[in-house]
Order: C-alpha cells, then sequence, then structure tokens
C-alpha cells in the first residue's frame, strides 16, 4: 500500500501555499487521508535549513553550498516525512520539490541540470512526485502579489530578469515532463484557478485508484 | 603565487584546537602570513550550518543528510575563505578538513568512501591540503579530555565504538596517504606534543618554500 505523491510548482507569488486550501478541502471531502508539507522545509531541521537558506545575508552564498543545503534539507524531508507517510498510504502534498531546485539552482545559478540530476539520482531513494501542479502567473502578477502579501525572502529580492527565467524555466519542464506536470492558469481570479485545480485532483484521483 | 593549506585532523579531544596556539606563534615567528579557520565552519554562514550539525536534536538526523550540510558549509569555506586566502599567498590552517567527513561520515555512518569521493571531485574544485597533522591518541584518553573541557556536542555523546572506528579510520586513512598525513602522537605532554607539531612544520616549511 502506497499513497500519492503531488508537488504544487511556480514562481514567487504565483498562488503555491494559497492552492494548498482548496487542495486540503478537496481531499477531505474525497475521505484521503493525507499530510501537507513544504520544501526547503518538512521537518523541524529541514525548517532550520529552509531559515539559512532564505535569510537576507551580506555573505555572498555559493551556488553550489546553496544547492547542497537545499539537497540537505530534501534528504531530510524524504526520510522523516514524505516516505513514512506514503508508506502509509497517505497523500503527501509538498508546496514546491524538485523542480524548484532544476529552476532555481539549475537555471537561476547557472547549475548544470546533470549536477542536479546526480543529486537526485544518489540521495533522493526514487521518493519523486506522481504528479505536479504548476501554478503559472506571469512576472509582474507573481511579484505584486507577493509585495501584497507583505514578506520578503532572499529570492524575491531577485531581478525581473532572474523570475523571468524561472517562469520560462518552469514551462520548459512542463512540456518535458507533459505526462507528471499540469500547468494551471494562475492569472485567473483565486475561484477560477481553484475550480481548475479541483479538476485536475479528480482526474489524478481516477488514475490513481484507478476507478473512472 | 599561492600559499600551503593544513589540515589539523583526530578525534574528539585529541588536542586539534589546543595544537592551533603552538602552531599560530610558529609562523609568526617565521613571519609567514596565515590564517586560521575550522570545519565545519569557516565563513558566518558556514557557522551557522554547523550549529545545525552539532547540535543535539530529538530528530533522527539522516546520515545523508548530514553529509550533504557539512559538504555545504565546506563548498562555502572553500570560496569565501581557504581559496581566497591561498590566491593571497596566505598559508591556511583548518582545524579539520575533508578527512573528517571520510571518517565521520564515512566510517563512522556507514557512507561509502565512492559517494564522498564524489561530492569532493564534484564541488571542492580541488582545494585539498598539501599536508595534514593527524592528532591520535587513544580513545579513553580523548574523552577524559573532552569532558574535562566541559561542553558536549552531538557527535562526542556517540558510543565508545563509534569514536573507536574513527580513530582506527583516521589512523588507517594516515597509512594510506602517508606522504600527506603526519602522525602526531598527542598521548604526551602538551609540551612533547607542541615540539613534534613545530618540527613537522619545520619540515613542512623546507619543501613547502624550497629552501633547506
Ligand atoms: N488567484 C489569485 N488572485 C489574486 N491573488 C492571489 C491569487 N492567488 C494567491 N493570491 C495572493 O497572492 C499572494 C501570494 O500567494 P501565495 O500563495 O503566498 O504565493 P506563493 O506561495 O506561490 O509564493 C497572497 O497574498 C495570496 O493571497
Ligand atoms: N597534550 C595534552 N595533554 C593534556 N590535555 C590536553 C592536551 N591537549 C589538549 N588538552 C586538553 O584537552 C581538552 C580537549 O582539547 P581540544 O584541543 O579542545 O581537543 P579537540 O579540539 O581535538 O577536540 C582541552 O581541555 C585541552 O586543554
Ligand atoms: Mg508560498
Ligand atoms: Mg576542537
Amino acid at each position: 500500500m502506497s499513497g500519492y505523491f503531488i508537488s504544487i510548482e511556480g514562481g514567487e507569488g504565483a498562488g503555491k501555499s494559497t492552492a494548498l486550501g482548496c487542495i486540503k478541502t478537496w481531499l477531505t471531502d474525497q475521505g484521503i487521508e493525507f499530510i501537507v508539507t513544504r520544501e526547503p522545509g518538512g521537518t523541524p531541521l529541514a525548517e532550520e535549513i529552509r531559515n539559512l537558506v532564505l535569510a537576507p545575508r551580506d555573505e555572498p552564498v555559493d551556488v553550489y553550498a546553496e544547492l547542497l543545503l537545499v539537497f540537505a534539507a530534501r534528504v531530510q524531508h524524504v526520510k522523516q516525512t514524505i516516505l513514512p507517510a506514503l508508506k502509509a498510504g497517505k497523500w503527501v502534498i509538498s508546496d514546491r520539490f524538485v523542480d524548484s531546485s532544476y529552476i532555481y539552482q539549475g537555471i537561476g545559478r547557472n547549475i548544470d541540470a546533470k549536477v542536479i540530476d546526480d543529486l537526485v539520482d544518489r540521495f533522493l531513494q526514487g521518493a519523486l512526485p506522481d504528479a505536479t501542479l504548476l501554478l503559472d502567473v506571469p512576472v509582474s502578477i507573481g511579484l505584486q502579489r507577493v509585495a501584497s502579501r507583505g514578506e520578503m525572502n532572499r529570492l524575491d529580492g531577485e531581478s525581473i530578469a532572474f523570475h523571468e527565467k524561472v517562469r520560462s524555466g518552469f514551462l520548459a519542464l512542463a512540456a518535458k515532463h507533459s505526462q507528471r506536470i499540469h500547468v494551471i492558469d494562475a492569472n485567473q481570479s483565486l475561484e477560477s484557478v481553484e475550480a481548475d485545480i479541483c479538476n485536475v485532483l479528480s482526474d489524478l484521483n481516477t488514475s490513481a485508484v484507478g476507478n473512472p
């Protein structure tokens, strides 16, 4: 018996964390047992690593140091939180997962995807999402939403060009993994975004449990 | 122009941090420019990672998460502290470096040396010690010294068997890299240990600067 692993991806302010609300409601309505988690984070130690990664700091952070920190948190997250939940038959919903590394560390920081592939292969024990919801929104809209949310972190402060690379990187990844990654137009009213998400979840549930 | 990189290794309580005192005095007497640093640590971010690694915690720390944390700190240390100092022609003295990973994460935690080799090859840009001083002391003596020092960390609290594996692992490493690693008998009075260290430093300086 094994659960189903869904990651939520997208740029800053796309609405990932907000989307968790309607996803939790939907899962509860279906009577599906689940956990909601996030990256970087998902265990006490991994959350402490998240704080190190996101804290604004004077010291320039080497891109490979950042990559290894993110993977340290991810390994702990997988072993302590994700795999135990999946083994207990629960669905796991993660606000960001490994695609964010291909985008933020890979494309954003110019790290070769092969370097990330090798870390995934060696350290993640095959714990990869069965499905991914990519919330796509124009950079300007996402950044406006972040500004109105009122808390900034080290990544929010990157240049527009960086965020544009993030957006197009995610869309390219979705094209490459079109079976796994479902693009949601997040430049709509919250109600419309939520309706689209519930539609995808219904389709996934049908295929996950194998009944029509 | 490039400096000379020396690491100090050994188990808990061998006297590594104490040895820095006589090493600094010796370098100053020779008129050699140097920096003293340590692992995990050596930059503000790397010191924060050190605190995460060494803090006692209820959550079991996955051995690969620990390995990646240590390497994240090391990459930052190499890029921000070690390479700039070596490029400026300074000697770099580090209280622990990569040998400690082969021992604590490798032998101590049963991680394949190949996994560590690959991280070294991929992320350290060849920044490896020119010479290493291994302070060797029986486990019981080292632990007595730690106890009398009065501060314990997450590694000090490991079993005697763990510390025995650490000691024999370091000695095996020294046998394998007998050109680089100089074993110092640290089960002597501090004066005798310091005299042995100064002798090794004199020999290294002769070969480093190439004058007899
Ligand atoms: N569809 C939407 N329309 C308008 N505002 C939204 C929408 N989705 C989210 N928001 C708001 O945008 C801000 C960022 O959303 P959030 O879920 O925190 O984004 P993310 O987690 O992707 O960075 C929040 O203040 C949220 O209330
Ligand atoms: N040769 C020695 N003889 C006796 N005590 C020593 C000797 N070297 C160090 N100590 C003491 O042992 C304790 C541990 O030494 P320290 O340098 O902190 O070890 P390490 O850094 O290798 O863990 C300290 O209290 C130190 O003063
Ligand atoms: Mg969010
Ligand atoms: Mg010490």
